[in-house]
């Protein structure tokens, strides 16, 4: 594929490359954080340029290389190399000539039908011997990672000093630091309480955090299925995703070229992916579960691991004596990968394979550091079958699981429902802090109701706030086309966009230190009518821009001192200015509020970092 | 402006009439259940007929008779009189030469500027002498009104018995019946804890009831501005908001014309119309807060009053000690009315008229039975604003004008914010109901954040969705253009769709007998592939299948037994249903769960109601 002619399909690659969308968001430019014992970290954040004398504001950044200027973006290259001199330095790994691949890793796909393999082919890396390689494995040791560091600057959004000011918020008993450090990330790690997802085979990756005492992240799925989408597509997807702030993507693609879909999609993606072997493994076996096998599970495992993937989707909790307790749900099993545990386990009369081997799943993931997203294959599916007895027995094993992949040196969370009702949202919360000793939670909404189909992103997103300030520390999103069709590019948009605002209502719920930074800056804004830097600093500037000049199209309109809503003499904002001139005047009245002026000492000094060229 | 030649504005009247939707949902029939002690009651539902052995689903129905396509619509006619022989039958109102129109109510629109008079002009009622006609009055004399038992039948949705299954919430201290009886709603409004806004002239209306203990309400915002909008679009956006559920509209119109467009919004409306008569009141100073004065106050009030406004929104709780309260704000103060008055009260350096003059709105809404929302002027327009010393220094003082209002018989319900945190939404609800004596609570969202402009119907609906949870009984929508520009048709239903589905996420959660009924037969058409039957059931039914068919168009996907999200190897639902199917066979399994059987028994029979032609 690396000849200089090239192909149909390499014509095609080369014309995605143009779709792919790429420059700063409005007014943002982004920065990098170099570390202080990793100097050579480079942490990206974004800087939203703000008028008036405000400080910048600076937020987490999820959007990788694409939002930089100064990068080049090329999908047949893909992402920097960021990880492979700290894989170098532990001296814990080895390359090694990969597994081959196989007509059956792309649903035996052939001639245009095939996707073509991502060009630059690297070997893979594995840890030498029996060594584990995983951030737990060094957590415990006292090994502070790069990753580690990494993300304990990302954490704090810039902030270089603790927060002194009152936290404001509940958080139900975590314990957020009032500034994270590397040695705070090591410790959380160590005791299981947070996973860095980041496969030693994924060296393209800008480490992230998945943990209670952090900020609440986002997962966005995307992938082809058999019956449309394509690879094109999906690399968009991803860097579509995580420029609206996905902080994980889940490669879910069923059907033809799943292996070389998610080559290409690893290879650019900055973000951890995940993904359910369990997909790939039963499109090997031509769609029969019951013709699964534990080899085609582990030859799936080890494709996957050596391609880079960060975290794997294992239904190992669905055990055979846990299925006659969803006879009568009214949904029955709704995880795709759980109702084909299922019916393997019923088929054979035997246990699940994903369970009996479940130790021997954990000796590959500790060689590439590949951490377990341990599935919820009997999650509700339906208001009627939330907390039942099904869920929590599963629940309860996803514990004893979660122990032995600790006992070898794996990284854990745990998935959670589902559709759920509000009063019962909580209790999913405790019980899984109380089941599984702390790993994080990572849950799909939870659907706080069943009646509003085409606005699942919102049912959903009621439950996905709410969860996450009770201690989620992950939440998958919904897109408005949950249970009803394949989400397209402004579904993926909407889902994220949502999922942001959900995590973000959580964190400043939970007290994270400097949460409510954002949201001040943007409420100065409105009330000074800098309608650019409400726009700027909102989740969607575009929708908010095109929202606002719907009514007002004029460029006048802009820096108008009032809004259409009104019109200007029922503003009531113009009026509280007026009455705050009025009020100046006249005796016995405080003084105006001074201006946010903390930003410089609290957050770090523009000299101390590198600005996008 | 009834004679036959028909003006230029008349003309474009009859053009606006054929842009009102109507006809039934898709599956709805509309069904009329009679009163037991008021026979002639004919309380409006929606059945949903649902394919398979189901039994149809029947739902609250706020959309009045344009959804019947028995019922002959003409905007200029508007709706029959379902009212007036109920206060007939009272004996104690009178009809009486009302207050002229003056130009002055219009804002001085002229010729073609102004929107014509409704047609049909109707001689106002008014209590006779001292009499309060209110239904609290006649609550706390032992009266069961025809709006009571109104209400009482329509909060059952067809349910006849009362509930024997397992409540299923947590409802945090109210007390929601069994089965709601007209004696129950009595009750509660002789208590002061439920509200049925109906003024004596607004004899148009299908009674709904506002309380703690029964159904979560929403309420939807229209109204034209000074900037744009007409009086056409408003009557119709009024059609459209309570097509798709809206319990309450509030007309919320400034400039030109009010008065007129007001009146034609109340005599084609069935749910009650709520006002801010500050708003026009500003508009007859022309927009001068400073020359308000008690007297146009109050001319507005029976202006409105004797048109038939249901619930006025009096911002008396704003004093002039509590303006400073606001000077350290963030985003100062957003209410308008809230603003209005603070700034007058400052100007004056007096005490707000509303409050000096609270007792005597009480004589003229007592003569009409308006009902109070008391304005929450001081609520926080933004995360760092809220539950602040301003905010609650209102609350208390709602409190006490609930008591003066109570004291005069008038039914009071209370506004509340705003922007909040989710931590601190419940501090709101606990506060309201112990300083407004369990008064019921009406809240706009709460919006969880600032930094989501053109997505704060979703961070509203997180936290209108909590506090209804906690007792909260009407949430106030908010559209995808909060903050940003005027909403549209498609922001409206948008709204409202976002609002019901949190409404009744609420239900769910305070565990309503029946709510969970809908969630139910989706989540079992879901499970047995019947896609028309989903679409059906689901808020928005057009949404739904629009998505559906985006990804699969034809008209056998509609009966496939997978969805386009999976493929058929993939389909969870389709593989639970093998699963069924193998263990039936195998031994040791559950039986099948039972169909639910239970519709003919707790619901009304078919042939107890009256079908709509």
């Amino acid at each position: 594929m690396s000849t200089e002619t090239k192909t149909a399909a390499e014509n095609a690659v080369d014309q995605t490359a143009a779709k792919i969308t790429t420059g700063p968001l409005p007014a943002s430019y982004k920065i990098y954080v170099h570390g202080q014992t990793h100097q050579s970290l480079r942490v990206p954040m974004r800087q939203i340029h703000v008028g008036g004398d405000e400080a910048p504001v600076t937020v987490y950044d999820s959007s990788g290389p694409y939002t930089d200027p100064a990068a080049e973006i090329n999908i047949r290259e893909g992402l920097a190399d960021n990880r492979g001199t700290w894989l170098q330095e532990r001296g814990d790994v080895e390359t090694y000539e990969g597994r081959a691949v196989t007509d059956a890793d792309n649903g035996f796909a052939k001639g245009d039908k095939l996707v073509p393999a991502f060009p630059q082919q690297r070997a893979p890396l594995r840890a030498v011997g029996d060594k584990a390689v995983t951030q737990l494995a060094y957590a415990r040791a006292g090994i502070v990672t790069p990753e580690m560091e990494f993300v304990a600057i990302r954490e704090n959004n810039g902030r270089i000093k603790a927060w002194e000011k009152e936290r404001d918020g509940h958080d139900f008993g975590a314990s957020i630091p009032d500034l994270v450090t590397p040695e705070f990330v090591r410790q959380e790690i160590a005791q299981g309480r947070a996973v860095i997802p980041a496969n030693i085979n994924h060296r393209e990756l800008e480490p992230m955090i998945i943990g209670r005492n952090f900020l609440v992240k986002i997962n966005a799925n995307i992938g082809n299925s058999a019956v449309t989408s394509s690879m094109e597509e999906e690399v968009d997807k991803m860097v579509w995703a995580t420029r609206w702030g996905a902080d994980t993507v889940m490669d879910l693609s069923t059907g033809r070229n799943i292996h070389n879909i998610r080559d290409w999609i690893i290879r650019n993606s900055p973000v951890p992916i995940g993904t359910v072997p369990l997909y790939q493994a039963l499109e090997k076996v031509n769609g029969i579960a019951e013709d699964l096998t534990w080899e085609v599970f582990r030859d799936t495992l080890i494709e996957q691991a050596e391609q880079g993937v960060d975290y794997f989707t294992i239904h190992a909790g669905v055990r055979l004596h846990m299925v006659p307790m969803t006879a009568k749900r009214v949904t029955g099993i709704v995880s795709r990968g759980g109702s084909i545990m299922a019916k393997w386990c019923l088929h054979h009369h035997r246990e699940s394979f994903l369970y009996e081997h479940f130790e021997e799943i954990c000796e590959i993931c500790r060689r590439y550091d590949v951490s377990f997203s341990l599935g919820d294959g009997l999650r509700p599916g339906s208001i009627a079958d939330a907390n039942d007895e099904a869920q929590f027995a599963e629940l309860e094993t996803l514990g004893e699981l979660t122990k032995i992949a600790w006992a070898r040196d794996c990284q854990v969370f745990i998935e959670g429902p589902g559709h759920v009702a509000m009063h019962k949202i909580k209790a999913n919360m405790d019980k899984q802090l109380e089941h599984c000793h702390e790993a994080p939670f990572y849950t799909l909404g939870p659907l706080t109701t069943d009646i509003a189909p085409g606005y699942d992103h919102i049912t959903s997103a009621i439950g996905a706030a709410m969860i996450g300030w009770y201690g989620c520390a992950m939440l998958c999103y919904v897109t408005p086309k949950e249970h009803l069709g394949l989400p397209d590019r402004d579904d993926v948009k909407t889902g994220v966009i949502t999922y942001k605002l959900a995590a973000h209502a959580a964190d400043l719920a939970k007290g994270h230190p400097g949460a409510q930074d954002r949201d001040d800056a943007i409420s100065r804004a409105r009330f000074e009518f800098r309608w650019e830097d409400q726009f700027n600093l909102s989740l969607d500037p575009e929708t908010a821009r095109d929202f606002h000049d719907e009514t007002m199209p004029k460029e006048a309109h802009k820096v108008a001192h009032f809004c259409s809503m009104c019109g200007p003499k029922f503003c009531s904002m113009r009026i509280s200015h007026d009455i705050r001139a009025e009020a100046e005047k006249a005796e016995g009245f405080a003084k105006m509020a001074a201006k946010f002026q903390e930003g410089g000492e609290l957050y770090i000094p523009a000299d101390q970092v590198e600005p996008a060229e």
